[in-house]
């Protein structure tokens, strides 16, 4: 029902997953078609897709203050009450990341640092239909509102006549979100790149979506910012004798309920504990709801990893720079000094992914699929530029005048020379 | 020979350059093409566009040591000297940028916070060929060694029998460049991205290239980290009557003597400064070397633009989001706080440009194109990446247990809910 591997076929697995995927030569096809029909024609082309891809839309393409404020009706106390605590976390996290503007050096002759200033116009993607996540838009909006972002428009779709549900709205309003439109796919991604008559261009788009989003996403950037280019979610889950299986297999559930392309990994010094995960596994997927999303996942990629050490177990943990990684063993903040690549790491026995998932504050828009070797989660960061600034007196120039001159020089660059050269020209 | 505009028809030209590109779309399929056959054929394919691109490579694709050690014989002292105190002055700016592993939360109960941790490999592109800069070497791997970067692997082309510039191998040296490979173009990217024989695949790409460089750098991102899609260079100088107007000149020049597609502006509040600076142009582009280049870029992009007041001027530069932006008016620092949206900014008479370019210490790889209104210059935190975590005892997630399973039933993951009920059936 899930592999049961050693480091080697560990290894070997991994590998084959990385081949390149040849659909996506199709989906980027679609999208850069959808993007430059809605680039040229506006508006024309935004609601011939909308109605396309995800049937006509009922009323405006923005969602008005009315609707907001009519969802809050639809909501019951206790999810208000949980996102609202949820919110206050994710803010109390992230405030943490905001940072000033700086001087580097600050004296009579040379002065140079750092301006810290927020993005004016951000969009923050988030998905319709089946999949309805207030979380994703409070992980999104709040790093974005606390950066200083002037408009926060957030773009979901309604699916074929099912109006937006009522819970994003409210998760919206908690987090900040500015204007919200209905509008999803590759369609909201070229739209709020270029802007049209309705929906305004924005300067960074952020959030996950399916393949096509991710694609669209990938298209537009250079013109846009964007976070990054989302893909399948993955745990691993670093273990010893002191873990308990069910905790391991609940966990592993929780990300292979996801999605069938979800990897969800156990790397363990303990043989009994793989062998209690694969029964704790049957157990808990006779009774989930997404039970053949999660099995399919379970049985298609991923594994329980029988490894000689905990030094192999992070070994192989780094190769794979999970985009969530689990350390459940003894004294686990130890062992953050193992961590070379990681999206977000939670530790010891009573902190599961779900926990951050929602609540506790750190981002879970992270970095899939190996991309934590060069990238990190969405954070306030994201939604801040950081412009460099510099000042030297004429004094100072003279000091440095020689310098730069036969820098200038040997790079053939003689208007460069003579840009130092004209200003001690009297 | 240069525009004089006002702010209506600077608005209009700028909104017509912003237009989609079509040739791109023939120089994006042939770096496709270039990647798929590199990634599938490795080595054999490298080699075959070395061969076609850049003529026959003489000797090993690797740069050997003699070759290195050799370079430091035919640099003339002055220069060596001049790069060197470049370095220091660049090491030391971004030296501030290092930052520290660190706690958001920590306390019995919940522990949260950041890791840094230096990316593992980065390949640094350094153009071939005519173009020389010896100060891109230092500007894209000092903050790349700085940051802990395990292999800094720079590319740099031999063009058809010429070998390797010995500045560039000098300058790696000194900014303590790991090993040096001589391929250029798309196939040092697709080579950088995937990994050959003789190429080590890394983690992420810095570094400016031409148009089917940075192609080639949109179509592997995602699979690997790159910088930013760079594209041709800009300058805005904002002046009131206290500028000279020779330093403006030279400082439009050395802008535009980049490259023909090079942007040039200044804003200014003075009419005496726009006349007085059109002669100081022809004058001094009358002895400049690379005069047809600079005279083309600025006939045919940039201008001279009439302002009406400091304020306009600065918010016309903020629409344009320059990647330079020079201040030559009194009390510079004042207007620090003006800036918006801006790559890098040169403070007062004596602050040329080309100070920083080559020596100050700001980076001088910069968001070009209006992209400074959501990307950065390059820095320390290019090559770092943040990975949160998070510890809860058992207590902190009782306390946080409802909340949590809410917000999971909520979005109709079961599985994430169990996840924490899990933890306490016993």
């Amino acid at each position: 029902m899930i592999n049961i591997l050693d480091k080697e076929s560990f290894l070997a697995q991994l590998k084959h997953q990385q081949a390149p995927n040849e659909q996506k030569e199709h989906i980027e096809q679609v999208a850069k078609d959808v993007i430059k029909h809605i680039r040229r024609d506006k508006d024309e082309a935004l609601f011939y897709y909308i109605e396309k891809f995800d049937g006509k839309l009922e009323g405006d393409l923005k969602v008005s203050n009315e609707e907001r404020q009519a969802a809050w009706d639809q909501i019951k106390p206790d999810v208000i009450d949980a996102l609202k605590r949820a919110a206050d976390n994710i803010r109390s996290f992230h405030q943490k990341q905001l940072k000033e503007s700086r001087f580097m050096q600050h004296d009579k002759d040379i002065v140079s640092g750092q301006l810290y200033t927020p993005i004016e116009n951000v969009g923050i993607y988030v998905p319709g239909g089946t999949a309805c996540y207030p979380s994703s838009v409070l992980m999104n909006a709040i790093p974005a509102v606390l950066a200083g972002v002037t408009n926060v428009i957030m773009v979901t779709p309604e699916r074929f006549g099912e109006t937006i549900n009522p819970i994003l709205l409210v998760a919206a309003d908690i987090a900040g979100v500015t204007d919200i439109y209905k509008v999803g796919g590759i369609q909201a991604i070229a739209g709020l790149s270029y802007g049209t008559e309705s929906l305004p261009k924005v300067d960074k788009i952020v959030g996950p979506g399916n393949a096509y989003v991710a694609a669209a996403k990938s298209l537009v950037f250079g013109d846009v910012g964007i976070d990054m280019v989302a893909g399948p979610s993955e745990v691993a889950i670093i273990a010893d004798e002191t873990a308990q299986a069910k905790h391991i297999a609940s966990d592993l559930i929780a990300q292979a309920e996801h999605d069938t392309l979800a990897r969800a990994y156990l790397f363990t010094t303990s043989k009994e504990l793989i062998d209690e995960t694969t029964r704790a596994l049957e157990k808990q997927l006779s009774v989930l709801p997404r039970v053949e999303i999660a099995e399919k996942a379970l049985r298609d990629l991923g594994g329980l990893v029988y490894v000689a050490s905990l030094d192999e177990a992070f070994e192989l943990s780094n190769i794979l720079a999970p985009e969530h990684l689990e350390i459940q063993v003894d004294q686990p903040l130890d062992y953050l000094r193992y961590i070379k690549h990681a999206g977000s790491v939670f530790l010891g026995h009573y902190t599961p992914e779900s926990l951050g998932d929602y609540y506790a504050g750190p981002n879970h828009v992270l970095p899939t699929s190996g991309t934590a070797k060069f990238s990190s989660g969405l954070s306030v960061d994201d939604f801040v530029k950081k412009t460099t600034f510099l000042y030297y007196s004429k004094e100072a120039l003279q000091l440095a005048k020689n310098d730069v001159v036969t820098i200038a020089r040997e790079e053939q660059l003689d208007g460069h020379a003579e840009a130092v050269i004209k200003r001690f020209e009297d």
